[in-house]
């Protein structure tokens, strides 16, 4: 089993849903990452809070044993987001994005995390991803997500680190954005053209498309699940799921490997969005994974 | 092998999208749905067109076998459609419904139709698709369409007819609609509520969910088609594969025959949209149906 690296942000985030709200509560995608992937391998967190962050918040974390040492501590306020969702719970409209501490964050490996195998850049200036992936020795998979924000805004510097990274999981909307293509059927092919072998397009409610150069597509719906509470965090899950899966299996993940990932990514995912924040997810237990993949594997019928 | 009766539109399309236009072009529920029904068994069609309707549009029916006993022609303009698809090509945007001959249209089946095993209810006003049903002795299977026109407008119609059937193949916002769910998940079992033991919901590009009261979901994805020319008639076609499917194999339904049958909804389907109107439907053999089935089933890792 292979440890795996992740850099990106550890938060608070304020959340309004149809089913409710809270206004102050644990959030980031390397904590959703985290959470997800420590039930299946080794986790190591490169990232950024300020003063404000609890202690009890940082304790969720190491009671997975999950490797903080490369979190640091800065004077200042931990980064926050707020937004909400109406109609289309797919998408978040964001409301306030407030940097504060991550606005200087100039991430600097612990020697140790040096030779991580597995590799994610989740959501972060891909200036950063770079900075980060150029610390690592030689990673035998990396994957990388990115927004909407940063392939309007530093279109250059995305293509660079997309150049470098093996896989991409990026939102539908945002596949299209990034290549200019009208759905993700047509958008991931052009994905992996600029580097990547692989492409995760998550689709929110409808599951995922996965794309790879060797094999073509391989596309499952979500879990079914009637009552979606806050969607936050969820393409963090998958990802965390997705990449716990192949760390586990401690080998340069081959497609079949990655289709495998994508359901634990998508079972993962899936109790994310039954509560607010971490909540559900905090308590998921491998049984609770292995039960939910007899149902999922029904529904899809395997 | 059962014959499937089917009630619906023949009718002329106008229709926009990203890829191009037509003007008038050959649609109407019923001649995507017994194009595509046709592949597996004997279609009925009951229906009305004007003086305008081509010889050569009958012809294609005909060329399939289609009964065409059941189509009065009568004084008037056949039924006209306008729409154009922009961003989301989920979702047609109708700028003309004329109605035409379909406004006094008071369907009266063939005596040698009674005997229908297999009925499909194209959306149309839910009083003909019950004068209709009245007219059929003793079917094994009966299955509907809607749209929002009639959940706003004659509701209590359609719940009556609703109770009747055995499956509803309905998109996903008018299924959200129907019930005042929010999704698809929580949607589909309340309209079992409402009679029907089967509900698919159709999901566009992103595929299916087949909800029965027997076995639950059993949700699949499209067939991925980088470039989407017109997905008009794709829903009808859904419906004529799903059908066809069932009426081959000439006996009361199972969950499990559904989800074959919903597979062959989704792969005739994934053709329409290939062209504008009827044009790569109406050239579509068993075995470009068989070769598509292949690719399907790798892409949803089987």
């Amino acid at each position: 089993m292979s440890e795996i690296l992740v850099v990106g942000s550890l938060a608070y985030d304020g959340v309004e849903t149809p089913a409710g709200k809270v206004d102050r509560a644990l959030g980031g995608s390397a904590n959703y990452f985290s959470l997800a992937a420590s039930l299946f391998a080794g986790v190591r967190v490169v990232g950024v809070v300020g003063e404000d962050y609890a202690v009890e918040d940082e304790n969720l974390l190491k009671s997975r044993n999950v490797d903080l040492s490369g979190l640091e501590r800065v004077a200042g306020k931990t980064f926050f987001w707020k937004g909400k969702y109406e109609g289309d719970l797919n998408e978040a409209i964001t409301l306030t994005t407030e940097l504060n501490v991550f606005e200087s964050f100039n991430p600097k490996l612990p020697e140790k995390f040096r030779d991580s195998n597995f590799v994610f850049l989740a959501n972060i200036a891909p200036e950063l991803q770079l900075q980060v992936l150029e610390q690592v020795k030689q990673p035998k998979f990396v994957g990388m997500d990115t927004m909407n924000f940063w392939i309007s805004s530093k279109k250059e510097s995305l293509l660079k680190i997309l150049s470098r990274v093996d896989v991409v999981l990026i939102n539908e909307k945002e596949a299209q954005m990034l290549t200019g293509a009208s759905n993700a059927i047509s958008a991931a092919p052009k994905i992996t053209e600029m580097g990547p072998r692989a492409v995760v397009i998550k689709r929110g409610e409808y599951g995922f498309a996965l794309y790879t150069k060797d094999e073509g597509f391989h596309i499952l719906p979500a879990m079914p699940i009637p009552e979606v509470i806050d969607p936050t965090g969820a393409g963090d899950t998958f990802a965390g799921g997705f990449f716990g899966h192949l760390a586990r299996l401690d080998k340069v993940p081959s497609a079949a490997d990655m289709r495998d990932a994508c359901v634990a990514g998508t079972l993962l995912a899936s109790f994310t969005i039954q509560d607010f924040s971490v909540k559900s997810l905090s308590k998921v237990t491998l049984d609770d994974v292995r039960l939910r993949s007899r149902d999922y594997l029904k529904v899809i019928g395997r």
